[in-house]
């Protein structure tokens, strides 16, 4: 009898070209930094949600608990949205367990995981035993990916789109160029829907061989306490991770969301909430390129933003005295102490924002 | 690049002395059995439940939602209402969770599974790739365990208190005796509060070697949809099974209602509960006694009774066509078509049940 390596967050496989020497804790998240009435410009979930439609319809949803939870309907709904059958959607309490079931399922020989990315597929690859090599994109070249840096023989290939921390959106195109018979292509599009026309969005592409999309309600819809995403993968990818969750993964709150957030309205709402988020955006960048000490790398198209600065760690521990949380950047892959992600909020919280951090840098 | 086996579910291990030749379906469950205006005496989850203070609580947890869900609060209200340490607490979206969680962990060498009994801990272990011994009880014996009867060198023993679906409540001497080092004992005790002073319950049994007990907020809170439990175990596993979660593995209602439901009002209110279905129960029993072609065997302790008649099959589809639904008890190792699993409710609905019943058979 023993229990599995897994207990322990194993060692780092062995080092691609680029990774550094002492590891940074993939295990770090953003909502560790908020709380204590902190000003919240650190965890990407949209103000002001879920919005309260979508609030009295959990509530209605709570009348019946007592049931064991029916996925069917949001399954069909969420097929619909991308008009993919129904066998090519996986609905997951969150993309945190899309990413275990993942690491459970497929066998990699050589998984390769492009960073600086959120960090949760690499931590559960690497606690299932998989050995992960990283392909670090660089700020000088704006975080762009190049397809053909992607070693050919690798069967597992791990992607954020748009990525999280750097906010950059890889052209949909260079993404599905990596698809291919015998490799599993995982896009996170965790962030998809906070790009107006979820534009290099490949949720609707069933063609491509291998491709696993993973999506997310918490961002736009602020359900991060919920427990809600979906892949949308090849039916046999779809058949197998589904074999490795429990009986009744999603909750019945959860599907009710699902299934509401598909709806027209809903999607037309998302479509409204990430036009703003691209204006306030446009506004953080124009009161950012002000400091001359930030610079900020490729073209940002999600509801973050990602800084470098000087000092960047004493930075962030000021503004938190001074009320405002800001999201660390050390502890992803590819970064270091100079790096900080900032969540886009509304243009008078900015405006807040700036004060405290110019107060801070005179 | 392979997707594991798990995707199919594997044929029976080597079968043990008395392990049926046809299998029975183990991913049966009761909830598909209901609906269609049905009246449910085939789900075991408290009618009426949530009660409103519940439901209220529910959908103010409702407001929080965009933030990522923190457990520590509900973690520790499990602790002390089972005068555990924090460290031997393990929430988890539902028992059907716990049960993956450990077929992923526990890495058993003899694998012994104690039937009649509930199926998923066989059907999660076969998944995860493991042999499974099933050691069945005797209806003759009134379902009861012999302790000597589990092979000593067994590294992994399930066994449900009361059991899921004999009703029967095993002696927890006879459980603890089981207990030993190098050996994982897992007490399913889902329905431990359905049992007045959750009698021979080895929830605080800290002292014990290696024992897992494993607890359900679904039947008595009607919280089936919600997808909460919890694990006490020594440090050591409870450790091992929280690194096999996803991240964030339980939403924050479902917390919510776990810290509620510890509180002394609600104990309370799940003892009050728990003698009413006893009374009910012994109704239902008296109801029964009154059929001769009907037979109980052991002593049930739970919210339903196993039945034995000839025929059932049979009946449970006329009593269908009649307006209700009791559960098969055919996909249950060790029973056959000759069984029934009938869930206690009040008298009113008894008295229509058994109307309907005698209306049958005569």
């Amino acid at each position: 009898m023993s229990t599995e390596a897994a207990a322990d967050h194993p060692a780092p496989g062995h080092p691609a070209p680029g990774h550094p020497a002492a590891d940074p804790d993939l295990r770090h998240h953003g909502d560790t930094e908020v709380g204590g009435g902190l000003v919240d410009l650190a965890v990407n979930v949209r103000a002001g949600t879920p919005p309260p439609w979508l609030r009295s319809l959990l509530s209605t949803a709570l009348t019946d608990l007592a049931a064991y939870p029916d996925g069917r309907a949001a399954r069909a709904a969420v097929a619909r949205r991308h008009r993919r059958p129904v066998g090519e959607v996986l609905l997951t309490a969150g993309a945190a367990e899309a990413f275990v079931l993942l690491a459970r399922t497929v066998r990699p020989r050589r998984a390769v995981v492009v960073h600086p990315q959120f960090t949760e597929p690499e931590a559960a690859l690497r606690d299932a035993g998989h050995t992960v090599e990283r392909l670090l994109l660089r700020p000088e070249d704006g975080f762009r990916l190049d397809p053909a840096a992607v070693p050919e023989d690798a069967d597992l290939v791990v992607v954020g789109n748009p990525t999280n921390p750097t906010s950059v959106l890889h052209p949909a195109a260079d993404l599905a160029a990596l698809a291919r018979p015998g490799r599993v292509l995982v896009v996170d599009e965790a962030f998809a829907d906070t790009v107006p026309g979820e534009a290099e969005s490949l949720a609707g592409r069933g063609d491509l061989p291998g491709l696993v999309v993973l999506r997310s309600l918490t961002k736009t819809w602020g359900l991060a306490g919920l427990r809600i995403g979906y892949a949308l993968a090849p039916e046999r990818i779809v058949a197998a991770l589904s074999a490795a969750q429990p009986l009744w993964p999603v909750s019945t709150p959860a599907l009710a969301a699902a299934e509401a957030c598909c709806a027209p309205a809903a999607l037309a709402e998302a479509e409204q909430a990430a036009r703003d988020t691209a204006a306030d955006r446009a506004y953080l960048l124009s009161r950012l390129a002000e400091i001359p000490s930030i610079l900020t790398y490729g073209q940002p198209a999600a509801s973050f933003v990602l800084i470098r600065m000087p000092d960047a760690t004493g930075v962030r521990e000021r503004l938190r005295r001074t009320g405002f949380a800001v999201r660390r950047g050390d502890t992803f892959p590819g970064l270091g102490p100079d790096w900080l992600r900032i969540a886009v909020r509304d243009k008078a919280t900015q405006d807040a924002f700036f004060e405290a951090l110019t107060a801070l840098l005179l």
